[in-house]
């Protein structure tokens, strides 16, 4: 670990950049430096988000909108990990050589939603630049992100690494961090009441995982392939149930003996969902949504009401969630290893996007590992 | 008062009943008796509220499903008070003599729901009849109401009426508690935030008066008929949005500068507002919806998570708001007998009704009334 | 456990009645019928509480004032356990045969704070008697307990007991219900978060063996017997603190780096601990205060507002807690069975006081056990 | 207006500096420069509050420990309001011109306790020189505060004030921050609640003020003096108990009938009041802590954990309390005004400060006025 310390860190790095809808670009870029609150992280590994390969695809982050001035030579990836280089001013909350895993949100700390705690709603979201400079930070989305071998990362966005966890998993924290936001905004108190999590994706698996590890009972996981729900039971999920196959409403009806179940976690981003999603609950239920359907959807309004069901919904990991998800990933309650399942050098960050959009080879969570073992 | 303690309680009483749907017919009744906890109320006034025509429409209460074993000769009304005439064992809450007016809900008091004091979730909701007597009671839903001389209700849905409050005012305590329990379920804490109040029926007026007088502002009202909205603006509305002349999405976005609102009560039952109220919050706002609709309609979901909303929903008046409700009325914080348009006596039941259906000059709050001045 | 369903109930059965402070008398009594919402429990183990310890030397239950009108004949017990022999009318919750423990608090469901959901804080607590009769029950301090072959249960004192679960592991849910109930108020959400636990007795090690499911850590125990503090850290305790050697304020600051804890759970009963727990706590910690203390002490009250600090305090397991517990216990999250050190017949429960009060061979947990293996 | 936009800034400044305990001296300053998020406040008036006194008599704020290392010419004063006269990096809420009131308060915005929204518990608290600049900032307490004709304020730390509002009332602002901070915490929903407010200095009437317009009722005020009562009164107390004659647990027993009351805040620093309080409360109610009382005092901790209170704290104004203050301020629901008792000009700081630590003249707010009518 001395030698980490003491490494020296180059004037410049590889780095990818993005110049417009798919035309991703390995380059070379001045290493940055770190400004007061702020780190310098040397990229160890970072997973590819469904996201990133949304972004790829539209040449511009997805959440961002009305054409912000965005430096160009920007970098994407959002879900790194990686050791502390150097320390911005007035930094002692992490130390050159700690392991540290991200977050996505630094919010602005000054408007109404970052002031109440809700700093992944902040109002501030994208204006961080020049004039408009208002301390607001998404890694990989309105700032430089982890395909790259350093990274400027707000304290705020970071979370300490286990020493026994490896790189690849360490990514996997801010997916487990949007889970457990999902889960606590909930309401917290899941220990043997019923869940549904709908999608079998990176986040609806942790959010499995999760639940379990809080002693939910039973955890129902609906998805269309047996791949994935195969790996929803080894999390410990209590029923697996194929919608291609089976109605979800009907299952879920069954299982619970028709009273429904008390949470539901949707991270399919189907849009019929929601509506299927109303039938499941138990009357006062509790829904959180945490994925982007592309396309509106018909909706029983009335539904809602008469079973007085209250919907919640998440932008990513917030309330610290990240933390929590490490704490419980660190004391080995899930085998979070399970997610991750292709690893690729830096330079081959397009096979890396590839496999992770067509999913070849199942794969699910593609890691791109830049520190050799 | 003295003679009303003494009053002596008949045998028989006048009461509507309801035979099938329009089948609406005076008849005499025994005087119900108060078991534990129970307490007879001599009607003094009931109001008459769009889910009394409904149910006097349809034969049956509009939420009760699956033919429930209803004792024949059932007496709808549910916005009603009176005085307290007589009391059950283990009653000392109230005293008689005492004025009171209703709420709907007593919660069975063992399911899960009403354990954690969401008693208008109760999951034993029209359980309350033979062997399948689970304590719960909906006034003039699943027992009998308020449209007759006398009524029994549970201790858990009265509420004191001041002695300076008259009759008429005293049948909207009811109305203003289910807006109460909307702005509760909101967050409470709305002094100086935005509010936009869909509907102007009683409950929508209810809303708006209330979020006045807790420094809600500004309190944006939207709705179709235009006396309607001259009644909100006496009610302490900011702004009066006529949304057959004006787009309220616009109307939102004008008023706050592009910053949409941070609540929303939905009170209209209009399928298309909740979609609407999508584009009109500020990122980590909150929806309630207090209506049903009778059609299912579009709805965009993922600006429901893009923009970090949380859409809540009430079923009438719980958490005891109630009692919140009656206390702002007592304070006089704000006139709810602008909501009272029209009289009727008891007989003239079916015309109060039909005032109240087709809103004759203007009806809003049509009530019965039962003693004389 | 057919035969259980058909299994002939008595009339008559053996039951012990405390007749004044330290006058338990087994004596036979009529076995009582269920009512309304009501089930007649067969007791097959009953485990011992400080608090019967305390009940039965003042004659009366601690927290009855006043001189309630109070049965004769009362039998004491709330720690029990048992099978269900007889259902009351409207009960479908439970059928006979299943097997069951209990927690202690039935509340009135009428007060405002049953109507809240605090039910454990009950307005109308030991007010079920005669005239006065509002439906509060609590088991073995206002009604008749579990030190008898059979007791009556309102059925939301119930939760069910696993097939695979013991007698005696099945008689200290109530134990763990009071102890979740405790780290529920202090907010909910502990993973990764700091613990101090002061005192371990059964409800401190359920706190620690629960918090540590939950994942919190460190969580810190402090004590005064080594032996106890042994059982703690087999329930997951991170570090154990005996405070008849070592200073808990300091300890726990050596332990956080000077930072101090997030939460603190005290269930000693120590009048000392609350101002020593004000040294302990971070900025804007939370502390629940579980037990009874004997006499005041000081208490720096500026410390509680510079350090930001709230303290709760449980009155037993609220907000159905007991069911989140069981759940957690049904799963083999920890093992509870190390609490439970001692078995005695029925008969002799005078002696099984007598471990319980002197903590004769260390005892902890002193079980009736009526059925027999 | 335009006038005020225009007006040059001068290069130095009228300012008082602390030197040591009862130190203070005018002296001449360079005007200040506002970085990212920060504003520059030509202060228009200032208020003295009871921390002042205290600070002054010290030679350094009270809260501030260990010997920090504060810029020696530190301006105290932390109750100002006036017109931004310069905006920094950034900062578009609020526009040269804008008349503006404070809070003291501006979070680090990356410690545990900021993140969560407790931005007046942030935990680093003074940590805003040099190398440990971690961006927390508190008005006239870690920075140089309003004594002074400029002063700094982070954007987070300003509201704005109505244009009908005076200068003396918009200096009170924060003291009803303060105060509606408390209420919040104590849950926000009071309307017909009863409440104690102990103590009527500022902070107490201005709870009575704020109490009365959300609708607690009744609200009883507890105050050794009566001149101090008198103004409760006009502020809507319900219920004037004076201590030195009457006890108030008697008085708070005899009022509410022997039930106790749901709310208590306390802002007396009496060190007994805390265990008075807890007489006064019924079963499940809330007590918040707003003041510092010099010595430690005798608690019943026992009652504490029989009655089921929940005791909260506050630290000065969070949750954005002095936004909702405001809002209620503007819609002139109490007349803060009669808080209001002097005025001084900035040259006689000493003797404005000597009136408000003897209370020359029934002194309540004392009040510096820097901008002539």
């Amino acid at each position: 670990m001395l030698g980490e310390k003491n490494r020296a860190i180059p004037k410049l790095m590889k780095a990818w950049v993005l110049d417009g809808p798919h035309e991703l670009r390995l380059t070379e870029k001045a290493v940055p430096e770190p400004g007061p609150a702020e780190v310098l992280v040397r990229v160890d590994a970072a997973a590819i988000c469904g996201t990133d390969v949304e972004v790829v695809s539209i040449g511009v982050p997805a959440w961002v909108q009305g054409g912000l001035p965005f430096n160009k030579n920007w970098t994407p990836g959002h879900e790194y990990m990686g050791t502390v280089a150097k320390l911005g001013l007035g930094v002692d909350e992490y130390a050159v050589g700690d392991r540290v895993a991200v977050e996505v949100h630094a919010g602005c700390g000054r408007c109404e939603r970052c002031r109440m705690g809700m700093y992944t709603a902040c109002l501030n979201y994208g204006m961080n630049y020049g004039e408009h400079d208002k301390g607001h930070r998404a890694n990989g989305f309105t700032t430089d992100g982890g395909f790259a071998q350093y990274a400027i990362n707000h304290v705020n966005t970071l979370v300490h690494v286990p020493e026994e966890m490896g790189d690849e998993e360490a990514t996997l924290i801010v997916t487990a961090g949007a889970a457990m936001y999902g889960l606590d905004t909930l309401g917290g108190l899941i220990a043997g009441e019923s869940l549904v999590v709908v999608g079998a994706g990176p986040i609806g698996l942790m959010a499995v995982a999760l639940a379990k590890a809080l002693g939910a009972d039973p955890v129902i996981l609906t998805e269309t392939r047996d791949a994935r729900l195969k790996i929803g039971g080894k999390l410990g999920a209590d029923y697996l149930i194929n919608v291609t196959s089976d109605d979800p409403v009907a299952a879920v009806a069954r299982i619970t003996g028709g009273k429904g179940v008390h949470y539901l976690f949707e991270s399919s981003g189907n849009p019929k969902v929601l509506n299927q999603a109303l039938e499941m609950m138990t009357r006062g239920g509790r829904i959180c949504l945490a994925a982007f359907p592309l396309e509106p959807a018909l909706v029983d309004v009335a539904k809602i009401v008469r079973n007085n069901l209250f919907i919640y919904s998440i932008r990513g990991e917030g309330r610290s969630a990240t933390h929590r998800a490490a704490a419980l990933m660190k004391q080995k309650r899930f085998n979070a290893k399970l997610l991750h399942t292709h690893t690729f050098p830096l330079q081959e960050l397009p096979m890396a996007l590839k496999y992770a959009r067509d999913r070849i080879e199942d794969a699910i969570k593609v890691v791109i590992k830049l520190r050799e073992a």
